[in-house]
């Protein structure tokens, strides 16, 4: 028999993690390592220890809280996600999965069940990466895909330095960033931040890997004149490469994939001045799909659509690739688990890949990883106007509670 | 027989100004009311009394002084640009026009030549724009193209106000900033800042008018959203949106007329992270020709393309005319008296639209106005590496002052 979270204290504890950074709006503004992230963090480990978990806090700030399982070899099962947000994100994201793993925690308590594996909740250190970056900070220095000291040294627009907010708010632990043993298995729980769910009329998410993506930037350099006496065939506009590559970074998507998006986020153009033909505009492309092959393809045609654009205006180009996350397909024993505790309860789901990324990317090098996704209406995220309602909240996060159970032996 | 310029001192003078606010790397760094433009100021004053010419400061700066006629009712006949330059300009833009008209009085002086009408020179106060808004500024307000105290109010980067900079650098003079008299005709020396005289090979341009221009900014309001999860077919992206008007503005001259020029100069998007869909883009456009049919269809045509730019992305938008400036056609008379002494002078010259607004812009409504154009080599200005062969300053020096003496009357 499925094991039932209490939907009444889910939902409230829910509001109440809202309530610390909330907006006006009805959003969060809960950056890594602020004010407000050291509230919920001493808020979050209230609840754990409330939970009779056992507490532990690493060098970088990720906090964990371990159940004991029936056999002492048996290797953790571990479940959470982020608990920081986005300058004007929604209260969702990252927090979801956070508070679903602590009412998976709370029902296992109150119902005195044991499983075989401990499990182990987890709220990541910076996975917005809006403050510092880079995104998924916590899991991935922990996972070992980046430095412990380079990312310490990170600084925000401010210039303030990542180890001095961490020792500010008093969460620089003694544990070191790296996992203390083996791991069963890895779970999450988080908002779709995509359309797909809702526009398929489905409760939940079965997540089978993460899109990965390509990130670069290109740079053309051409000449500032005077835009009135200049003849057109003397101009080296670099504004205008740039626009001819932006509208092909619009179209490449559909030669290449269903799932294939492809975005210019960023441009900067100098001298930027109404009178001056642009000498130098540098901005971005984001390519993701759950091919990694398509995403090769992706950026292997937007450079080459770049090299176009620069003979046609005579300009100069150089470019800087900026990140290369691979495509993660998730463990077949993970997505079972999921899949099959959404078939218990009855949920209506569907297999999903994710088009964002998060700390799963990271822990899928460690363990078996998986996924559940809730609905996200209009598949809008950060975004004050973000937002899942309490039955797909629930939905989801009895999905995850019970897969991870699963993964942990079973309730005995 | 025409009179001669002593080309050594002229070049003398040339150099002399380039000094003052002179850069490493041959430029200026002039401002409008900056200390440096006191100095070029003080300097000016002191050849124009040295001229023995009647000096006139006007309320918003702009400098006058007069070399009397021999028919007292005869009106005068004014002569001259500005002294004033770009953060990083030539030595030439502006300050040649006003040493040619020192030069013509000195050499008028010299050989106790007299013309029937008094010959006025003029520097311009803020010609150039870059530090207060708009260009042309104080030919503008003289003209009555623009309120006096309003331009008096207009603030730099800084938040430092016009009239007060007017004041502590000692040029806010007692006369009313309006012409005193009816004039005769003005006469403006200018280098071309366009490549089409050298690229016909010829010494000096005898200028027929000005383009006319419309610039404007347009604004898309799309959608900000994650850039990974969100399908390209649930996008509203702005900046797709406008590059795809950019590259329509690089397009439409071509299909317009052979002097016909577009540019976009300025873009500004928000939020501008590589990691999301830019929700708001505002772009500017700008349009020249020598017809005031093909501006206003171009205008018409870049809107027609934001219609359906934002039709294609969902987007809403919107517009805004920023500035119309009317094409000029100058007085015939002016013209054949630049071309007459071109001719007379034995320079191959060629008639030629400016491609750049000017003072004489807002001198043609006040009297009949023509100019000459000095080579300037590749097009260069706005721009340290702007130049001039001293052979081509001296010709177009040389063909002003012979065509303004001929409009005060020949010499006498």
């Amino acid at each position: 028999m499925p094991i039932a979270l209490q939907r009444e204290r889910f939902v409230s504890t829910m509001k109440e993690q809202a309530e610390i950074g909330g907006t006006a709006d009805g959003g969060l503004h809960r950056l890594t390592l602020s004010d407000d992230d050291k509230e919920i963090r001493d808020w979050f480990m209230e609840q754990m220890t409330a939970a009779d978990l056992s507490v532990r806090v690493d060098e970088f700030g990720n906090m964990f809280g371990r159940r004991a399982g029936t056999d002492p070899d048996a290797k953790p099962v571990l479940v959470g996600s982020h608990l920081d947000s986005q300058p004007y994100g929604g209260i969702y994201d990252g927090a979801l999965g956070v508070i679903a793993a602590l009412e998976l925690i709370r029902t296992l308590n109150d119902n005195e069940i044991e499983t075989e594996h401990p499990i182990e909740i987890v709220n990541w250190t910076n996975e917005e990466g809006s403050r510092f970056q880079p995104a998924m900070q916590g899991s991935g220095v922990w996972a070992g895909a980046h430095d412990l000291e380079e990312e310490y040294a990170k600084t925000d627009v401010d210039g303030t330095v990542f180890k001095d907010e961490l020792e500010r708010i008093g969460y620089k632990g003694d544990e070191p960033c790296e996992p203390p043993e083996e791991y069963e298995a890895y779970l999450e729980l988080h908002v779709e931040q995509g359309p797909y769910l809702e526009e398929n009329g489905k409760d939940v998410g079965v997540v089978t890997g993460i899109v990965g993506f390509t990130w670069g930037a290109i740079t053309f350099y051409g000449e500032a004149d005077h835009s009135g006496p200049t003849p057109m065939h003397y101009r080296q506009d670099a504004l205008v490469a740039a626009a001819d590559v932006i509208t092909q970074i619009r179209r490449i998507p559909s030669t290449l994939g269903e799932r294939t998006v492809g975005t210019t986020g960023y441009i900067d153009a100098k001298p930027n001045s109404i009178n001056i033909i642009p000498e130098e505009v540098t901005f971005t492309w984001g390519f993701r799909d759950p091919s990694d092959d398509v995403i090769d393809e992706a950026r292997r045609r937007v450079l080459e659509e770049a090299e176009w654009a620069a003979e046609r205006e005579g300009l100069e180009w150089e470019y800087e690739d900026r990140m290369r996350a691979p495509a993660v397909e998730f463990a077949e024993g993970c997505v079972d688990a999921v899949q099959t505790a959404a078939d218990e309860l009855g949920y209506d789901s569907m297999q999903i890949f994710s088009g964002a990324g998060h700390d799963a990317t990271h822990m899928h090098s460690i363990c078996d990883t998986g996924m559940v996704f809730a609905v996200s209406e209009n598949g809008k995220s950060h975004n004050e106007s973000e937002y899942t309602s309490w039955d797909d909240c629930y939905a989801a996060a009895s999905t995850l509670a019970n897969a991870a159970v699963d993964l942990a032996g079973g309730a005995q």
